[in-house]
């Protein structure tokens, strides 16, 4: 394919995108497909010979969008949005021809494209501004501290989770210098939420470490008193607390944790305070909401997921971190294991090419927030969290005024937990009804035991009329449900 | 922006990319701006209202561009290639329009779009065939092996390191029911080759396990005595091997270690085997370089980057694995040591909702491989990679024919390693007026303690005349640099 035909395909391609973004309430938003039903559908092999375009592109229809959930859908409510624009899919195709492979400056000062490396600082400076984080996070104004682009949260908890494993372990062996590296990792204890997401636990699991679930209260968030109570016990019996994960906005009822009493104990402690407000943290941008995120001096690091909630497509995850040293010195190339053996055995490791090395490349995110902050200005973003917002309170009522039902968690931000009054089992079965029908899809959550259905407000183009339309949905069948003669 | 906007400014940025690509050779292939030149370029905060599309897209000539290494230029010998292609560019705009979050089955069972989890598995499928890899690896033909698409080589270097991990304390801890998970990390070592990528260290300091570099022949690759010897004296020393990560391809001079002798030993000696062939990888569609991955029979898992030379824009790095229970049990979350303190605590540690819970979530990556293999055939890749090969050949034996310069490394794939005979600082010398100049792009590497200039085929519309180009730049700036009185 030369120039001249991507000419000619990118602009069909364009308008594909935009009759498929423009319809896409008018197909089922949850695939009515076996899985394993793709092999089938497609050679066992490539083929040895050029096809067509047109036999590629027909294919579209007929092997991928069977089996494709529709995230853009307005009738989609499952997880958590998952954020989609115009502007950030223009400043993807623009990324897609520079394929500049950025080189991160948590790994290598060294900048292959100083754009990409400096648009990236600049552009998380705006964002750490808009969400008014204190000024040791923002690199412009400050020394030491500043934002990077992640690909997803789970990989900014990740970072963190190393960053503060490395510093713990050269505290405890710098006061006693017997202890070997294992001898620590051994004793080292993080902390979260047993709200906390999943990836939290995967970090811990990556990085070697224990990791304790912190009971939350009634309100599923995490208060002071219960951390400090497992921390001295655990200090008691001879082990290292050195990282807590906090999450504002947690994955099953959006609850905060209460990190204006948590941070100060984490500081006392020495224990890296790592914040993962990976829906929530758009919304920090609306003054309204802003106060969720006080304590947010105290943390080490902090980061959200502008590809949930911020209108910039998948993937971009903004991390800040309040010494970058922290995190480049977890990652540098003379590991102290090396070091003390070669002090230990004399043998000599050298890192020959430690100049020019390639790290971790990174495609040019940072275009997709240039484009998405400048077209839609601070107020646009703003007015985009602020609807969906309030679409959640629109079906927060709905579900209130039918006596059926009930709210399982405070609705804060566009995520609603409700369930039918009654057992688990008639839950399951309503949400089986729901899935099975496959006109809106939702995901379920355990809160307390009980078994809850989530409805998060999720694409951009999801109207009043579209939550309407659900709940009369979800009421039918509801109706259907208890008419059954089990009920 | 509304859909009618995005169809009037998609196409006008499909030009924009057309236009940069066809032009690309007019511009300087390095930028040549001061670090930090962008700050100043731009505001220093986001704007409140939206701005005009023509603004933002004005400044992409004027912020970005000068700060741009021109990836894709002929002129780019830089590192290794990294892909691009209209096909892939295609594909990555529908895969931005769907938007749909895949969940890979190294970590979830649950398929949020069936189509992008089994796509995937076909497209592996597809590419592991035609790389003759043998059955085990092909998710179609065999239960237990398959193929999955990471972002990048270092992730997948570091999947396979964790899996091996896993694997072994769980094997050392069912003979040594007294060894605690701290213990047993404590005396795992990995090994690599000296000339490995950094990122393979990187993933053993994730992993917090020792990882010691094997140091490679006369032609820069692992041999099968070096590697052994390593393993006795260290068994000997009660530490215990479990990992080793070979290279096809190395980064600083393209030599591949010997698997097919390193293999039956890992075997033997339970060390998983990953094979890392990041750039080389692509040339084995080729029948005449698949003999260099013989003995991948013997490797636990292989990777190799579709991204740097088979034609699939980044990020798009595929790996294969023998058992699909390794990958996904090193990241099961239940991990070793919260079953152990449940054991001995009695407190009970549930995952609630690990039933729908939202794992590492990924872009729609095989549909830039599915397009790439159909618009360009096996054989239009097969003739890519050889194109490249050939013009490495034509380089070298320019480089040959003038005396005063020596080959350092044979040439076997796309990248030339040469230099001047002399000094390592005249060869530096000779790099600085090369990037000083900014017409043509290298990186330098050391091979034996001597300072090598790397020249590595890159972009796809590189020709022989560009390679001629290049050679007539580098030796009229060798010219000038030994007319220079200090030589
Ligand atoms: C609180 C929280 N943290 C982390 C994640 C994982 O995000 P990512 O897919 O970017 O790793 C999620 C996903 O929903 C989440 O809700
Ligand atoms: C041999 C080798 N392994 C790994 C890598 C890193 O690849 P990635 O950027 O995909 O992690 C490179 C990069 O050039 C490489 O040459």
């Amino acid at each position: 394919m030369d120039a001249a035909e991507f000419r000619r395909r990118g602009k069909e391609m364009v308008d594909y995108v935009a009759d498929y973004l423009e319809n896409i309430e008018k197909r089922l938003v949850y695939p009515d497909v076996e899985p394993g039903y793709l092999r089938s559908l497609i050679p066992t092999e490539a083929p040895l010979e050029p096809e067509s375009y047109e036999d590629v592109i027909k294919d579209v229809e007929r092997v991928i969008m069977p089996g494709i959930t529709h995230w853009h859908s307005p009738y989609f409510f499952a997880y958590f949005s998952a954020a989609s624009s115009y502007p950030a899919m223009l400043a993807d195709m623009l990324c897609g021809a520079l394929g500049c492979i950025g080189f991160s400056w948590t790994v290598c000062v060294l900048a292959a494209s100083p754009a990409c490396t400096e648009l990236e600082t600049v552009m998380l400076d705006w964002l750490g501004k808009m969400l008014q984080l204190p000024e040791c996070f923002i690199a412009g104004t400050h020394g030491s501290g500043g934002g990077v682009i992640q690909g997803t949260a789970s990989e900014a908890t990740l970072m963190s989770l190393l960053a503060a494993r490395c510093k713990a372990i050269r505290r405890v062996q710098a006061t006693n210098s017997n202890y070997s590296e294992s001898d620590v990792l051994g004793k080292l204890v993080a902390y979260t939420s047993e709200q906390a997401h999943s990836s939290v636990e995967r970090a811990a699991l990556i990085g070697g470490v224990m990791m304790k679930q912190v009971p939350a209260d009634n309100s599923y968030a995490v208060r002071v008193d219960m951390l400090k109570k497992m921390m001295e016990e655990d200090k008691a019996a001879g082990l290292i607390p050195f990282y807590f994960c906090a999450t504002l906005g947690t994955t099953p009822s959006c609850a905060f944790d209460r990190i204006v009493e948590l941070g100060p104990l984490c500081n006392e402690e020495n224990i890296w305070m790592h914040i993962d407000a990976a829906y929530a943290g758009s919304a920090f941008i609306c003054p309204e909401f802003r106060p969720l995120l006080n304590g947010v001096e105290f943390a080490d690091s902090f980061n959200f997921n502008p590809h949930k909630w911020l209108l910039v497509n998948f993937d971009c995850s903004a991390m800040w971190v309040k010494k970058r040293t922290d995190i480049i010195g977890a990652f540098k190339m003379e590991p102290l294991y090396l070091k003390h053996e070669n002090q230990e055995s004399g043998r000599s490791i050298t890192f020959t090419h430690t100049h020019w090395q390639i790290p971790l490349g990174r495609r040019f995110r940072s275009l997709k927030l240039w484009f998405v902050f400048r077209l839609y200005g601070l107020q646009g973003l703003q007015a985009h969290i602020r609807k969906q917002v309030a679409l959640a309170k629109v079906f927060e009522s709905l579900v209130r005024a039918d006596k059926r039902f009930e709210i399982c968690a405070e609705v804060i931000m566009g995520l609603v937990c409700f369930r039918l009054k009654g057992s688990n089992e008639l839950n399951q079965n309503l949400l089986k009804r729901i899935t099975d029908s496959r006109e809106i899809h939702l995901v379920p959550c355990q809160l307390s035991g009980r078994f809850v259905l989530r409805f998060a407000i999720c694409a951009r183009t999801t109207e009043s009329s579209h939550i309407q339309q659900a709940w009369r949905h979800i009421t039918q069948l509801t109706f259907e449900l208890l008419q059954e003669p089990s009920h």
